[in-house]
């Protein structure tokens, strides 16, 4: 198993053996999914913490099957029910809770980096389910694993990440793993949603959708994060609807076997028609159904591969 | 077995053989929950996911506690702390549910019908823990469990349900499923408080109440749910107390060996006087006792029956 | 085995011998925390309702770790996300969860009293997780665990308590506790926040910081509670700190081999300076670590022993 680490921060730091080796073993957990007894003994007795300072359901509902499918125990603390407003530290608040002996934090954070910066000062495992606009590594490898099941392959593929790419993480984790398994990324959105520092990051740009929907092997559409923006980007939703919404018309100029993704929860009718995100070519569903494998498949490596046990 | 349905949706839909089985059924379950290790491995490896649009402790609560006891695994949604608002759609929220592979979704939501809808567009099965004002049908289960444990049978008793009939989805359930199981059901309340289309269901209505504590054998006394009120019933709580509480004055009336039931949470000194509640015919917390075994019941009939995982 | 009580309630009602009892329990299970597999089958089929009318993270996480390490199956009612809020009194909330067959309820309130009040209606276990500022009992047992592990016992040592005594359920229990345990406690700051009542209690007062830093040999520092203050107590926060905030040149004074506590969250730079806390003498996260243990103990001698179950 070439994935020794002891946790998963982000995509931008592994290698390609890496994330292959993730995907092999997600794609081994598949098949407990569909079994008349979900579980396997694999985490029994290990704990497991759900640290969400952001609203989720879907995220930490996944890491939270994945972990108990594989036996472990699991606790969810999301800020809003917590003591964490009486304005105790974040490095206090995991302190405490690594004094309880888990085995791993799951932690969703604001900001950008919150997830490296504990991982280098705490001995547990710590897996970043997004952090600001930096990372969303798990969303990312769920996306690859549900290319490579339809495409066979995610090398010499081309995917266009389409949407608000300077707020998405989802993106970010995207450019960073599909480039490493030889993926061809281009990113494409109005100018004012492209980061200014795209230059750094292995993808192409274009602000022209319909081009990129001609040749593209994958869609990836982005959720238009409206409680993410703080600026007003477009002057309204029908006229980004208008320019960068994936509608049929738009799709009759795609291939054959193009993939429609979408990391969800989607907005109809902005981002996406409906007809769309219902269609043939969308593998959406499937998206959320490779996340709990892949989620299984992270927790074994960081929590319950035997070396790092004993 | 007779039930062999994937959901529970409500009981105008069962035939009484189908009733029959779930309470007998129920009954054998009650045992496991007086011993000293209340766990058995029937549902073990299954997942059960409890989606609550409106809140909820008791019943919530009691589908966990079957669960578990079942050894299934089970999650909790509460619509405040999801992202369900970020303003998805209930069919999306619940097919990327659907997407973990659960076994059961239980549902209360605020719209009527809800649940019927899904259960059409989803093989997982669908359990309806409240919706709307349309019918709660595990509340009235428990209801006649408690009934027939006490007297024996439900053919030819006589119910009256007391209060607001309009807005309860428990009266529903109950007219519904007693006059199936053969008994005699009246509803009785304040004439702003009687469904128009009562006359479509199998019941009596009268607006009488001391007359009806005279021969029921059964007192089913409703909460009154001052947050679903929209317009001004009447002048006051204390009107209401006044003409329609059940008070030790107005059982003086009753048969001897009447039963009183309540839904919960009780308004104490509003629907019913606190002598009432916590006096010798009061079945309140029975009913609770047992919403836990009938719980278990449907959510083996629905889940672990070994002929709908073959 | 010493303590045979049905309920946690305080410390004040506890012999030497009882407490004895529990901490040395806590000690033989503080090596399930440490396994690879951090699970005992001890109280597998019970349930544990943890039900919390006060915000809490690390309490409520405690006890809940605590109990799946011992395979019981674990609930959580916070009253925000709960129907508690429609108004039903708290005798017919816990008399409801009892009718659903619980072992135990781990109860959190702000009312003094309620745990004992509930413990002499209920045939179940009752824990007090605190209330009001009355007791919190399993933060003093965990305190004085960690003292022992420090000090090899607690007989004639010297505990200084320090800062707002008035509000703290912490410095009550441990007044309690700790005097049981023949230790000599010392409880300082300023006199608005010493309560008037304390010449009942077991303790000596002084109002010099400096003075009782230079002799004891452990400071337990509380949290300055800022939101449960209603009225000014003192000018400012900063004079709070100037006055009594334990920081590195105060610590001068103290013994070589002073321990330094803190029942959490802290704030830092209030009642404590970063450099105290995180500094040699501090054991403050082994507290959190031996409250895992406490809970444990505590839940196996109310819950989980063979005399009580048969």
């Amino acid at each position: 198993m070439s994935f020794t680490r002891k946790d998963l921060l982000g995509l931008e730091d592994l290698k390609a053996s890496e994330i292959h080796s993730i995907l092999d073993l997600a794609e081994s957990f598949k098949e407990i999914n569909l079994r008349p007894i979900k579980k396997v003994p694999t985490l029994r007795g290990k704990t497991i913490i759900n640290l969400f300072y952001e609203p989720s359901t879907r995220t930490k509902m996944s890491f939270d099957i994945a972990a108990k499918r594989l036996s472990a125990d699991t606790y969810s603390i999301s800020t809003k029910t917590s003591s964490m407003v009486k304005g105790e530290t974040l490095l206090d608040t995991v302190k405490n809770l690594e004094a309880m002996n888990p085995d791993a934090i799951v932690i969703r954070h604001s900001a950008s980096g919150a997830p490296h910066w504990l991982a280098s000062r705490l001995d547990l495992s710590i897996i970043n389910a997004g952090d600001g606009m930096h990372e969303h590594p798990t969303q990312a490898l769920l996306d690859m694993l549900t290319i490579r099941q339809h495409k066979g392959k995610l090398d010499g593929l081309t995917v266009a990440i389409i949407g608000d790419i300077s707020h998405s993480r989802v993106a970010r984790s995207n450019i960073w793993g599909l480039s490493k398994m030889g993926a061809n990324v281009i990113v494409c959105g109005p100018p004012t949603m492209i980061p200014k520092d795209i230059d750094r990051m292995p993808t192409e740009v274009t602000y022209n959708v319909e081009e990129v929907i001609s040749y593209a092997d994958v869609l990836m559409i982005l959720r238009l994060q409206k409680e993410r923006q703080k600026d007003v980007l477009l002057p309204s939703l029908r006229e980004y609807s208008r320019l960068y919404g994936i509608t049929p018309e738009r799709l009759t100029k795609a291939k054959q076997d193009v993939l429609i993704m979408h990391p969800g929860p989607i907005n109809r009718g902005v981002e996406i028609s409906p007809e769309v995100a219902d269609g043939p070519y969308s593998v959406i569903l499937e998206q959320v159904n490779n996340g709990v494998a892949v989620r299984m498949a992270i927790l074994y490596l960081t929590v319950g591969s035997v070396g790092k046990q004993e």
